[in-house]
């Protein structure tokens, strides 16, 4: 296994840490970034550098992407110097990004037009469980694909999960952030609420978070609630982008989401106000009584 | 404690078994309900029958409610045979009834001017729980009157929370009830797009129900929504009206609730449509695909 | 006719306007305020103060009221020097009010418990057309009492609709306040997009205002959402208010409505945030790009 | 100008009707469609019949098209037989059918790339207005450009706009679409609510609609709504679409539409609940109480 050469693209928040794990767990890598500097740390520990996707694509057995959006995706993979201008036929490409399901069976077809294999495996978790390498893999493609990527999924998450064909795993991805998004402004009114109505806020946040009504997730949001900090670990832009992809989908399946659409416009607003580059929890901020 | 006389007015789904466990724990109970049928399991086990609210609270030193609506409340204090006809000065009134803080705030007042005292002391929790003692409940009111009538709430309750001056109970209840109201139909709305998307239903339930983006209590509805059996635990028409609770007393507050206002609306579709009898996690099959 | 003795109660800015109508039309009048400033002008022309509503109402064979909330509304007729300890049996109590159906029915029967008459009779149109004597009078009650109070409003209004029974008056008028509430919140996100799209504002306000897709009203508020001056005509709050009679009303009569409860909020957000004082065209304000 | 070749492709609802116009104006006139019967009466009153738009291109100085989605678009000009393989350098190119700004500034741009001009040329109204030639055009482009278009816009409309650049055409028909959109469905729930208190229907519609809160397009829809006939003349489904659209273009613009997506789900809950190819006034039937 660790004869494959691998490559990594994209090294923001989540990807210059998921790369760590693997340069960790003994796997040789090789890496790409639209800016040099966020490779240094990777390449001081053991990364080599590529100038390009082309590069990085060239000689990997399987290619890596953790990349922001569908259009960054499109922009990596078909550029001059892209990703598709390197990658040898019957290399295995495993785009983590969070994007839509139809985006991952789209990718999943250009894949295969180019004799290479595809897998979407977005991943569940920020920051910190990408540092601890406890993210969550939720994976879309062929079986057999998804056995060979394993171990590397394994370096650098805590659980992951087969979810069948291509787009699954996106499926899956953007439902859970759904989950998410609806919890941290459901929650944010209802605290809200309850200090418009007196009660003391702390109190509010404890007899709520220890109430099954909460999800437990939330209890990571607790410290940034209380003392209204909200250094980005999810930023809230990223969110509002997801909600944007699930109305894309809804619309696509023809699926009515009366809920959603409005979650989709309160953190819409939140970033036409300036919020956006904060933690998806300043929809608490946002949601406030001024 | 034993020789305290103690009533229980309200004996529906919730209140005939929070009664039961009163009895149960051996506390002499005199009941009235606006059907005597529904009292007659416990009369059978001990307890008093009363033919009015008024007889009910005669003799009594603490009369307990549990009743549907603000409205109900009302009827059974104030009618010519209401609990204030009949209650004694000194005694101790607790409204376990699910109302609005303001509501609560104006029977404290009316307590007050009847020389009576008042506890507003709504219950989290729904039929399962009422029957096996391990309701939550959320108190408002003078701290004696709380310790007064703890011992009862422990023989209904699992939990038993002070949470300060009357009103504060109630405000408690509602932001309890917002909070479950919003999961279930987040959830619903998600499961949705995921068959939608063609993912397996029992696997997204699974998948998230097992993911920390979901409330636990999500999983007491799971056997609900796999067989879309919706036979009531909590009629989705109360839900309805707590959620009507929530807005009123935004309004009251000067807070907005987008979100909340929009899920209030997608229930009184439900029960516009006909499912307002059925549990509140029919919601599932309102926001369904048809 | 000349002959009745009326009074008017509530002299803000419709009130003080449709009374000198009154006043005009050489109608003899007795008028109320809770400040007595507002009456000054209208004593000048030759109105007789009252210190009381009981006083105001004590001779009147007619009493009209021009107030803010089914609160003040009660406030006024209940309390100790109220409208009702001073009118006469036979009387005709004339709401003009803003207030939810309901509202009116209920004092429909206060009034005749206490032998009196009673229409609700609220107005479409604001300062500027209570100021010329062009309101539309909406009039619900018994048709006799519309004949005997249609020279009244003929005097303030240029158009006086007779709807039937107890209450219609009421419930036609917060439907014209919500068709105008929904077409300010639509035209103001539609320009915003507009806007945002790159079009110039002024174009796109031209080409809407001139479109059948636009409600004719809005051209009133034309001026106001060119220079972005907001000084009240119809103060936000007060339109925030009758969404909530709408949503009260909804409510009670278990019709669900979506789309108003989320106009609802963004009134709310926009008082919230410190536009309640200012004209509801500032939904415009509140909904822009910042 | 009469010496022109012109070419018209989209033959449904509202490019029949507009093709017919265009040949009793006196325009000699090739025309194309996806399936052959909906030219036949357009073939009998003189027009060319083409087999593919390529074909109808080939001779073409202007190439007017009249489709219902953007994919469609696409479809038809980049097919193999598609028109940009068979349009003429230099030609015209006239996009009527309603797309989003973003889409018809990616075909000014594909169009310059093959040598061509371009207009978005949308129309405001439906089957009736297209029969009779009473449409409105609203134009974005090079002056020139629509200045030679414009004799055959008169032809087929009764007002003509030009708006600016490329796009600014596609931009103002999605405003107007919007606004249609809110004040259909706002009517809707007005007079449902109405009705829900007790007002009788056709009393409360002709009140609304003699009242300046109603646009005056929505006399047209009163015969829909009186008796429930919803018999299309712009399918709900399309303006599902047109919706999404708004939706899609907020997002790139960044301009938060909380009302305006609540209102597309309102839309998408019809269509899913099988209201799509009624008229978009059926929205009223969806909203109503069962």
């Amino acid at each position: 296994m660790g004869e494959k050469n691998i490559a990594f693209i994209g090294l923001g928040i989540m990807g210059s840490r998921m790369a760590k794990n693997l340069l960790k767990a003994g796997f040789p890598l090789t890496v790409h970034n639209r800016t040099k500097e966020k490779a240094e740390d990777l390449i001081r520990s053991g990364a080599q550098w590529a100038d390009s996707p082309k590069k990085a694509a060239e000689n990997a057995d399987i290619v890596f992407t953790m990349l922001s959006h569908p259009e960054v995706v499109e922009a990596v993979v078909y550029a001059d110097n892209g990703l598709f201008s390197g990658i040898k036929p019957g290399a295995l490409w495993v785009d983590m990004s969070t994007v839509h399901p139809t985006f991952s069976k789209k990718m999943a077809e250009a894949s295969s037009a180019q004799n290479i294999r595809f897998l979407d495996a977005p991943v569940s978790g920020s920051k910190i469980p990408a540092e601890r390498g406890e993210l969550i893999f939720l994976v879309g493609g062929e079986q057999t694909d998804f056995e060979e990527a394993k171990p590397y999924f394994e370096a650098m998450g805590k659980a992951v999960h087969y979810l069948g064909k291509h787009g699954n795993g996106s499926a899956m991805k953007i439902l859970i952030n759904l989950m998410l998004a609806h919890n941290m402004a459901a929650f944010s009114e209802t605290v809200h609420l309850g200090e418009a109505m007196g009660l003391d806020k702390s109190m509010v946040v404890e007899m709520l978070l220890n109430h099954p009504v909460s999800a437990p997730i939330l209890q990571g949001k607790k410290a940034k609630i209380m003392v209204l900090d909200f250094t980005p670990e999810f930023p809230l832009e990223h969110m509002q982008k997801d909600l944007h992809l699930v109305a894309l989908t809804a619309f696509e399946k023809n699926y009515a989401m009366p809920l959603a659409n409005v979650l989709k416009e309160l953190y819409a607003q939140a970033k036409q106000h300036g919020y956006g580059r904060m933690d998806m929890s300043a929809i608490f901020k946002w949601l406030g009584q001024e």
